[in-house]
């Protein structure tokens, strides 16, 4: 607690892309930040690994004895942009044990320790706020724990990824392939030299496991969420989807399946154009949330970005900040429902599937006997030639059908001799 | 403060489209309610001002005698649907004067009498939460006063009144003219039978008031608003607008002056089709905020309905009954700023003007040198003959001007033999 007219004191960890932010905007908004909380914030130090001079900011306050930092007796508040599993788990911990209040954006971390950090949180009776570590800008962590809260959430689907929404952008816009449109977007700043975590879909997976926790009162993993990313999108996948009225987004979806168990899941999804998420361009983030009561909310913005993921941090620290003053903190994590993750393969979705065939006699049947056999109903069919080659394309557009169903039918399709090469398989979102 | 294992209790004031709702949330949601409050949630008694069974609504609860209701000693928080200023004011003083958190949808109330209830909140230590009070079912209220505290925000627009919305949208979809898509309003139960709050801006204007006093940590007032209609929208307007590329909105406005003033003001706006406010559609509300961190957001739901708003009052209660479990009260309103209001003539916009002329020589040159008097520079010229009566339509797109400038140049033109009838003056958003 914070005693008299003492200042709030705060240690960074971390001084990157988004911590320099934080640091700038603690010094220039050094006035508006002390009338919002009541007393001044004052940076105390900032944790780095390698040590030497950034720009703009005080030299005097970096150092490498992150452990140290956190474990000081006169922080109050502890903000950890340091990203990954190790060391921010155990310097977390170690201020929460020593009593400081956390501001994190780490959503691996939280996605698989969450329960470990929550639980040391609520035992120290400190706050773990989070709110950048979702959707960057977007108020979203804050609107699920205490906005929605008094209504039943069934569904929370999200475009969570800046990076993959902006390659899956360009192939739209400009017939891109996936390898140019990622090259383009790692030029741009949008990707990473290594994008494996964005595009494979594990950033968007921790993410998804995150809005799932607090959508439904529970404890989702990292490992129960369904995950599969954008790498193999094909120029092909993009045009069916504008033939189907859609467009492909790296969707993740979190709803409660109807034996009450909950489904989380992060695949590239064929969404129809009237939808709001549709129109979600470039590297922004958007969150639909469909509620009992309140019905469809949305919340869109810039997802990522040093500034963006800054301002959720000092939002959060500011909050930190007041309740520290007043000598109090916010309500913990409600994660008191244990309603199961539903098994990937019940979880039931309407899908398209491209299916490159020989152009003869008897393949569509063939083709429609599969599906039938795995009791897949079929919502529309298209056959179209491919070129002189004695090929053909049949995309297929289903009726919800449970995922192992699907996928049963995409392996006794692609064991035939009917069918050249792999079978697409995109999911198609909406009624 | 709530002792030991003991209900956190409920008092209703107001058993309406709303309060009907939230006590049958209450009732049905009792078990997930408890669980995330800590403690169960009982509500005790619903004030009404006409005694007599409703449906769904236990009668034992219901009481004429509104005020001991409020004064009980057992009572921890006071629901607060009743409307209007009196007797609502009184009663929420009353509850905060006796030691209850107070949770309310009025925002007429807190647009005039804010500061009161505020102050006489901070010296009971309750809270008083209103996120009802503002676009419905859509989470606003909480993310600009703890999510975005710790940025600068530069603007707020809203549309923030279902009601119009739903009308612009009619006339803009059916072509017709406002008195048939009010009518069309009412019969869907979109419109109220006296509609007046809602066409001539009142209602948008109050929550605007609330809006810039959480953005810019200031106490706006509703006669601090510069509120305007959509009585006089004509099928012309809406024409013109759609040339222009833009669909007109009742548009709630929120911003920081070049000089640190705000402005605060609510106008039929032309808002261009790319800006995402233009695809709102029917009822649903939307408030879309721009800050010097985080950038654009967009916070997109259903603006009214019994089941929306009362999602919003339960995430309130909720809210509020887990600080009473605790023995703890929220940060109060930070309203610490003093900017000064912005003088609505010096408020500074882009102007459509529509000019029915005669067809004259020298009307087109006149009516520019009227605009180069008091210096409005012009973006977009367009004539166009009116049938075969001698008559033209002159539309004007102007370039950023003050709002005086341009009501002069409007004087000026009305004076003048040329002009036939009154001028048709619009806002247009954007650059």
């Amino acid at each position: 607690m914070t005693i008299g007219d003492a200042p709030v004191r705060v240690a960074l960890l971390g001084c990157g892309v988004v911590g320099s932010q934080v640091a700038r905007i603690l010094v220039e908004q050094a006035d508006d930040l002390k009338a919002r909380v009541g007393r001044p914030l004052e940076l105390v130090g900032i944790g780095v690994r390698t040590p030497g001079p950034r720009p703009g900011i005080d030299e005097a306050l970096l150092t490498t004895d992150v452990e140290a930092l956190v474990r000081r007796e006169d922080v109050d508040v502890v903000i950890e942009l340091i990203g990954g599993i190790e060391p921010a788990l155990t310097l977390i911990l170690a201020a929460i044990e020593t009593g400081k209040s956390v501001v994190t954006a780490n959503k691996a971390l939280l996605a698989q320790h969450g329960a470990e950090v929550f639980g040391a949180a609520r035992a120290s009776d400190v706050d773990v706020y989070y709110e950048a570590s979702v959707a960057g800008a977007i108020p979203i962590i804050r609107p699920l724990r205490e906005s929605l809260v008094g209504d039943a959430i069934t569904s929370v689907l999200g475009i969570v990824n800046g990076t993959t929404n902006y390659i899956l952008d360009q192939m739209h816009t400009h017939g891109s392939s996936f390898a140019d449109a990622l090259a383009e977007a790692q030029s741009l700043g949008y990707a990473e030299a290594d994008p494996t975590a964005d595009v494979e879909g594990h950033d968007a997976a921790a993410k998804a496991a995150i809005l799932a926790s607090l959508a439904f009162h529970t404890r989702v993993n990292l490992t129960d969420v369904d995950c599969e990313g954008i790498t193999g999108i094909s120029t092909g996948d993009i045009a069916a989807a504008e033939r189907l009225g859609c467009v492909v987004k790296l969707l993740a979806r979190c709803s409660v399946s109807a034996d009450g168990t909950v489904a989380v899941g992060v695949h590239p999804t064929m969404v129809p154009v009237e939808h709001p998420l549709a129109g979600i361009r470039g590297a922004y983030n958007a969150v639909f949330v469909e509620s009992v009561n309140a019905g469809r909310l949305m919340f869109m913005g810039p997802g990522a970005g040093g500034s963006p993921t800054a301002s959720a941090v000092l939002g959060d620290v500011v909050t930190a900040a007041r309740n520290r003053v007043r000598g109090v903190s916010g309500p913990g994590e409600s994660a008191y429902s244990t309603p199961g993750i539903t098994d990937p393969g019940r979880v039931e979705s309407r899908f398209y599937l491209s299916i490159t065939v020989r152009d003869e006699p008897g393949v569509l049947a063939r083709v429609a006997e599969a599906m039938a056999r795995h009791d897949v109903s079929i919502a529309a069919v298209r056959q179209e030639q491919l070129g002189d080659g004695g090929y053909a394309r049949i995309g297929v557009t289903t009726h919800e059908a449970p995922y192992a169903s699907v996928r049963d039918v995409v392996s006794l399709l692609t064991a035939t001799n009917d069918v050249h090469g792999d079978v697409r398989l995109l999911r198609v979102e909406g009624a």
